[in-house]
């Protein structure tokens, strides 16, 4: 399950479910780059898992929402408080980065 | 810094850096399966990325210790808060894709 948080689409994903039912083309819509196979592929995945609840409604043509689950709630909340932290934390990396390839270049001087 | 979430062997590093300060050796015996090299490049990109502080001993042979800086700390609480996460979860997740295969298999006939 956590290589699954390393699958960059299955968060997006997520993380868009966290904000409401989204039907097929939001999704598709609110994530850029995504591809009609992968899309369909990630929310199979997350249905079987039992994160995501579907509903198909039987109009012309058939309409389907997504929206998650109690556990797929609280997955959300995970993958939002690894965010937050990302954020937070961005620009202390960033920072840790420059020091350090600039401490490697001196000391090749 | 997500993406690297989905790198394995971060995970493997972080996790066992949080139990307390550790000598390569000590890491690589930790980490089953990870190569002498896959381990120098985790611990340089942790380090580069002011996750992990490397204290080099001037022993012969050199020693060379790791442990977690504060903000490494921090991501450590974030991907042990995912691992109790996983867990709590696994049998929920196991009985859900056991329902879906099931449902699937009962469509099929």
């Amino acid at each position: 399950m956590l290589d699954r948080l390393g699958d960059k689409w299955t968060v997006l994903v997520v993380v868009e479910l966290a904000k409401g039912v989204r039907r097929f083309r939001e999704l598709e819509r609110a994530i850029p780059g995504i591809s009609q196979r992968m899309l369909t592929l990630t929310t199979k995945r997350l249905w079987r898992d039992g994160l995501v609840e579907r509903t198909v409604y039987p109009t012309i043509p058939p309409q389907v929402e997504y929206r998650l689950t109690p556990v797929g709630h609280s997955l959300a909340g995970m993958v939002n408080g690894l965010a937050d932290w990302s954020r937070e934390h961005k620009d202390a990396i960033a920072t840790a980065r420059a020091t350090w390839d600039a401490d490697q270049e001196a000391d090749r001087l």
